[in-house]
């Protein structure tokens, strides 16, 4: 039988990407109509190189201050990425039991990980002190209360971590993904944190271990940041003069930008040198939670041209992915390049569209593309970030399948679903109770 | 054990509806905690007497035409839903071979069946053909093509509608539920239908039985739908001079509004009145395709507040329902009224919010509301359509439980998924293949 990723590395010298090699799309060694041939369409399709890629370089980019590199489950959860990263010596970030739950069964332990998230619930945060996380960023003085209280219940003290709002104005791409401003839900005001900070240190069963922030994601120019960093790093130095001793963290989040269009690729080194610059002689151990520049890059969405049509002046090349599958380009109309497969040499100017019934329903408005003809395969580039883990079962379509390849091999990690999985919670005979 | 909601009507002759009782909110006889003390929370709940409400009402409009009421399974696809309007006589309208699979489960033979979609594939056209469905609303040639091979491969005649885009401007609340203009991707575009007519009718398994139009949800104002309408009945007139005279079925859609903030209810005696005189004498079968209309107003979404917070000058609800329990707040800026199960009688105005690491989980943006505290229970209003069935799995959340109340009983028809269930797809060990 099979073998865990866990235990093999790549298994030979192939460059990781997704290229053309002869007219055919491949990742990495691997052509894509032997993928869509193996897996069926719609599928995900995720370079186990790519990620590795992206990984060595962040983590080499802060090789010379103390640092750990926390996966952001939320972009991409699924397992086999998970160990993957596990291999790599990454921690996670997650924010549910639910992640939890993954990070257990992808081989982390609770030391590997932080507990972030703005409404955490009691029966997460015993599991989370049952599993022993390195920290929990504490979103509010509530939470704060409430982990107090679980603390007590199991009889440990709970490392805490204060997500600060830095307050800070950002200009990343949607509104949706900037989480750092005056006004957003998250973390903790600037000026209250102090008097948390010692908050924290008068409950009894929590100890306060770091400091946090995250300003959103896809972040697109340094200036927010460094502003925000400078804000955390003062902070950091009044808290502590405040007499706060076991602030071991410094936890400066995620955000770096990945290329979905033509956007520059994020400055890795330019990033850590500014970090490891506003953070001289602080005594922390640097805590990092990237999500989507690991994975976005390494992933597409692998599907089927089913119809072509003209209606209204437009061209529609209609797809058997749809927006349950990939809810970026509605969602936060998010802009995805797609490659045909095996290109015609001509070109439309099309939207390309799903089977799903609603005119949101779109991975493409006028795009200048490929004239691919019905059977044709398209990827969906870049998508291998908030993909599969936002994907539903909307219209009752069974969620697709998730291919990793590693070199010159492939696997198939997440079978497709199928029609009964689709009421697999539903119960036939009914359980009628009265009040 | 159970007894299935197929054989046993309202038991009871309690008004169907969720009104505050003695300053508890009920679902028909049922009070909201003690279905939250039963099933958890988030949950969703249903009232099946509202749903048979307006059923009857819809039915009760076209008694004196000949008419069929095909259900729109995506507006919410529970199979106990699915069953009670099986047992009051409807029929069902579907997108998807997942639809077909619950349609059967809940009881739906062939002939209940029309399929819609602007995305079939051969596999979900050879399982129509297999149940015998109604007719299949074909929405471009390139599927007329499709289905005639399949019909020939199956050794059927398959019965035909044609989805006809009325191209007329609609007034509905958001781009992404108008489906009936120039430049949509669905239907047939209008003047190229009598042509695809005469194609449908030399395919040799094909049949030509009626024609189909639908112009978007939540339809705000009658004269864009009239307009359709009339296109249609003169475009059935002129297809059967041309001689198309197997033409039985006229399919004039959905759309009728629900009340999600203060908008008027659906007229339903004026939307049956205008249907009725438009299609005088032309001799042919009404199919109606409600979703929103039967369901919407008959569900609430159960959520508890988990922490208050404020921070930037504004108020936080933080509640334990999020985006991808409904994504509706987010996706389409949906309005959705809030009511507290206990009111307190204290208002504010905030922000109430999911706890998905995104700025775009909210449920409600500055709206006045009541001033919960943590551990009280809210009711998100209106959403028995496009709720559980848009759910997903984002950040690892497993998706939440569904109630159908029916008079003085209730039953849980979901179960909340578990932990276990998030990974049910994913492979422990891979199997590694080479290309």
């Amino acid at each position: 039988m099979g073998e865990s990723v866990l235990t093999v590395g790549s298994a030979t010298t192939v460059e990781p990407g997704f290229v053309h090699v002869d007219g055919v799309l491949h990742c990495d060694a691997i052509p894509a109509p032997v993928i869509a041939e193996a897996a069926g369409t719609p599928t995900y399709v995720y370079s186990a190189g790519l990620i590795r890629q992206q990984y060595r370089r962040l983590d080499a980019a802060f090789a010379r201050v103390p640092h750990r590199i926390h996966y952001s489950v939320k972009a991409n959860s699924n397992l086999a990425v998970l160990r993957l990263l596990q291999a790599e010596g990454a921690g996670v970030d997650i924010v549910s039991g639910g992640e939890l739950y993954r990070a257990h069964e992808a081989g982390f332990t609770g030391g590997d990980v932080v507990f972030s998230g703005v409404g955490k619930r009691a029966r997460e945060l015993h599991e989370a002190l049952a599993a022993g996380v390195l920290f929990v960023n504490v979103e509010s003085e509530g939470e704060l209360l409430l982990l107090d209280q679980v603390a007590r219940e199991r009889g440990v003290i709970a490392p805490v971590a204060l997500r600060v709002n830095p307050e800070v104005a950002v200009d990343n791409p949607h509104e949706y993904i900037r989480t750092g401003e005056k006004g957003h839900k998250f973390g903790i005001p600037f000026d209250d944190v102090p008097r948390v900070a010692r908050e924290t240190r008068d409950l009894p069963n929590l100890k306060l271990v770091g400091l946090d922030m995250h300003i959103g994601s896809q972040i697109s120019s340094w200036e927010p940041y460094d502003a925000a960093l400078a804000r955390l790093v003062a902070l950091l130095v009044r808290v502590r003069a405040d007499g706060a001793q076991d602030i071991r963290y410094l936890d400066v989040g995620g955000g770096l930008a990945v290329t979905y269009d033509e956007e520059a690729p994020a400055d890795v080194s330019r990033f850590a040198a500014g970090v490891i610059e506003a953070t001289r002689g602080l005594d922390v151990t640097l805590v990092l939670e990237p999500g989507r520049f690991l994975v976005a890059e390494s992933g597409i969405l692998l599907t089927e041209v089913l119809f072509r049509k003209r209606s209204g002046g437009k061209e529609y090349v209609i797809t058997d992915a749809g927006m349950n599958d990939l809810l970026r380009p509605s969602h936060y109309e998010a802009f995805h390049r797609i490659d045909a497969v095996k290109p015609t040499g001509e070109r439309v100017v099309a939207d390309v569209v799903g089977p799903v019934c609603e005119s949101g329903d779109f991975l493409a408005l006028d795009r200048d593309t490929d004239d691919a003809p019905p059977g044709a395969l398209l990827a969906v580039r870049t998508t291998g970030a908030y993909g599969f883990s936002m994907a539903s079962n909307y219209n009752s379509r069974p969620r697709p399948a998730e291919v990793l390849v590693d070199g010159d091999r492939f696997a198939i990690v997440t079978e497709r679903e199928r029609y009964e999985d689709l009421v697999r919670q539903e119960r036939a005979s009914l359980d009628w109770r009265v009040a």
